[in-house]
């Protein structure tokens, strides 16, 4: 296995973490795109230059704008072409000549829209070839590094800088994501909407990734890939050190025609990528809601050594649906030994049940559910991992404080405290067993507790089945890793 | 076809709607299911007689008790028993000496727990034949109707009456559905937990929430039907009124190993279930999301005469995956005719594309993309129905209005204004065309427009791969519905 490849001589480091950079398309007019997406890059509180280029303003969202690439003080690292298509060959040759050799051109009306507009595409990639560029699109929305405060894209990012490195080939899934994530305490380290991939594609962006440090895990939006064997030869090293999960939408043929007519992608059947991805060690999630769940339990739990669960309920139905749908993601519900079900008896009332699922119907402590119960579980031999079921525990547990005595005004204290502790508690299991813990609810309602145990590193999920599905993912990972470091 | 039943004649009908109802086991300890069980039915304003039976206490939670069901005033329309299992059997064989003729046998130990449990179980329905008792349960958490303040649960419902009618075999597909149902703007009519179907079993439900005026769609949580033909027989007479759709956990190995040791159901294999659905005209859904995601829109939308979807995008992304999902579904791209491409052309940009999807990458006036296209694009006969994506338009329009200098302090008039008259085109739009309309998007944030629309009776889903496949489930139910009705 080779070092890992340092960032700083990353071809896409000067583009994802600039000093300076020149704009073009922005004007002080709000209702345009070039505005919004300088406006975007202000708000995140970008510290190095921007310089907006503009023909006739003297200033531009409040900064010195400049009519030409030419007359800058220096030659920025970057520059963002959000111009109409007509003039964006004349931009990207000036930028050449200014030495700037990293540009984004977000235009689109190349490409994705036929004849014209391949005579368009070929034309900037010769001026990019000339001047040494490398470029990202056209037909892209850009990048955005929340390490970096940079965010060149229309909409604005607010939430914290997170752990997940994006591809796209849909801008709308960097954008899109920002509030989607967020809600779910996740975030971006760096994404890439990679548009019609003139110059830097999918692959370029995965290299950036690996080397990134802030980068736990990558995931893809696909919807055709250009260079199949570069792609299958970077995803086999990089999935070694970060797993790699991938959406990929040309597999229909109902997909396949949009996709070719949103970024020229050529998609191919489902099988074929399919095969693609197993020897390339990717992932494949097959909704939205997948690729992030599996990013996110791919990147904070240990992978199980076998694909024998252990389901954990205080009630049956949402037992029995993790159940099903484990076993239709290929996973069985684990035998627990003899000896388990021995230590399991004392804190399992009459209406509960040993078997697997274990469901408790409820607990006399809720230290029993969250420790002690889920301690013996994890040490049988036959358990790969754990799902289990959490429902609203903060009302429980100050139903159980108030019924104690607990005085109204020390209640909220109280409360916070133990729930501290049964969080510190479950959130250890998966470290000290080496052994992935996923848990799953229905609600957000009461959910100070779920944002515990999130911040501590245990991820809960909306529903058994996609908590499956998720530890699914973490065994296919598991499998596929092995597979390839032994392939060498 | 025979005539609908009124639902005053139904079974269940006082047991849904009591007057007045007895309960065993509430008492002054907050921590015990009982009391936050007749907690539940308290907080939501029950306007009947109720009656706690507490062998010591003189009041429980503020109620006159009664130390015996023989010394009430009358015969309660209902009894609600949450006790342990032991004395289950007398509390029951004391309703029926009283004369109370519907029960609700919240306790567990039954059936669910094997040998011993077989008994009770026979016990208590040899007790309730003898007094002409019909029950629900044992091992259920009760019933809900937001219509009559009824909550039996020990969950607090605090969301709107709504128009789903459930009957399910886990007690958690009610209460926690109470949350995620409100945060969706929908909610029950009534829910039924069914427990271990001693006696009333889903098919019995099933014909109440036939009967129910309130309820315009069914919804299902199935481990395993006990009484096929009957089931098959109640479906295919119903599903020509109302719709029904069913989420079955048992048709894996793992999940009919889990719902067994949960209610004692005896699942079957996936395919037969398929069958019997399909015979039986109920929609399967696959997961939670997509069990709420189909009630939503069977009960608000037209069905589609074709299996030929229009998208309507202003991003390449979004349009693909809801392409691509619905290509998997089984629908197709409807091909639209020259005479409508031609009238889209003034309104489609540069950028844009006039395929299917139809992408307008930006729109000149919001009125185009919410009115003009869709209106033009639903006039083509092909079109069997429509995927629209949604983005945020609050911040767009507010900008745009910004832009035209609409003062800050009428701003929010003028959006909210705007916004009105928006979702007043796209909402008429299913009706004037008879065809169904599904919008999408990603995020809740600034979601104040995907509310109203959601109140003018659009759905809007979260994620195009979801949109898509409600709209498969309502091209389904056409089909199913079709064919029955042909039938005879």
């Amino acid at each position: 296995m080779k070092m890992k490849p340092s960032i700083e001589e990353n071809m896409l480091y000067s583009m994802v973490n600039p000093d300076s950079i020149a704009f073009f398309g922005a004007s002080n007019n709000h209702a345009s795109m070039g505005t919004s997406q300088l406006n975007s890059l202000l708000v995140l509180g970008f510290k190095g230059r921007v310089y907006p280029i503009h023909p006739k303003e003297k200033t531009v969202l409040g900064l010195r704008a400049y009519p030409t690439v030419a007359n800058l003080p220096e030659a920025p690292d970057l520059a963002v072409i959000v111009l109409p298509t007509k003039i964006v060959p004349d931009a990207l040759k000036a930028c050449g000549k200014k030495g700037i050799r990293r540009v984004i051109i977000v235009s689109g009306g190349f490409k994705e829209v036929g004849d014209m507009g391949i005579e368009r595409e070929d034309t900037i990639k010769q001026i990019a070839a000339t001047h040494h560029i490398r470029f990202l699109g056209p037909n892209c929305i850009g990048v955005v590094n929340t390490h970096h405060w940079l965010n060149t894209t229309f909409m604005p990012c607010t939430g914290k800088p997170g752990y997940i490195g994006m591809a796209s080939q849909s801008g709308s899934f960097i954008t899109q994501m920002f509030d989607y994530l967020s809600k779910r305490g996740l975030g971006f380290s760096t994404g890439f909407s990679v548009g019609n991939e003139a110059d830097i594609d999918i692959v370029d962006c995965m290299h950036y990734l690996d080397a990134c440090p802030h980068t736990k895990v990558i995931a893809l939006y696909i919807e055709g890939i250009q260079r199949g064997r570069a792609f299958i030869e970077a995803a086999r090293k990089i999935t070694i050190r970060k797993p790699i999960v991938a959406y990929y939408v040309g597999g229909s043929k109902e997909g396949k025609k949009a996709g070719f007519s949103h970024t020229g992608a050529m998609a191919g059947p489902d099988k074929l990528y399919d095969g693609v991805f197993r020897q390339s060690g990717v992932i494949r999630a097959h909704s939205i809601d997948e690729l992030f769940d599996f990013c996110q339990v791919l990147s904070t739990l240990p992978l199980p050594s076998n694909h024998k669960i252990i389901v954990q309920t205080h009630s049956g139905g949402p037992g029995a649906v993790a159940a099903d749908a484990a076993g239709r993601s290929g996973l069985e519900l684990a035998k627990l030994s003899v000896e388990t079900t021995d230590k399991l008896k004392p804190f399992v009332p009459h209406t509960g049940s040993i078997n697997n699922p274990v469901d408790l119907t409820y607990s006399r402590n809720p230290m029993d559910f969250f420790s002690t119960i889920p301690d013996i579980l994890l040490s049988d031999a036959d358990v790969g991992g754990m799902l289990i079921y959490f429902l609203v525990p903060e009302a429980t547990i100050k139903r159980g404080l108030k019924t104690l005595g607990v005085p109204e005004e020390s209640l909220a204290k109280e409360i916070n405290q133990l729930m501290d502790g049964l969080c510190k508690c479950i959130t250890a299991l998966p470290h000290t067993h080496k052994k992935p813990v996923i848990g799953y609810g229905f609600s957000r309602k009461n959910d100070g507790f779920v944002k515990k145990m999130k911040e501590m590193g245990l991820p809960v999920l909306m529903g058994p089945d996609r908590a499956a599905r998720a530890m699914a993912a973490l065994f296919g990972y598991a499998q596929l890793k092995t597979k390839i470091e032994k392939s060498g």
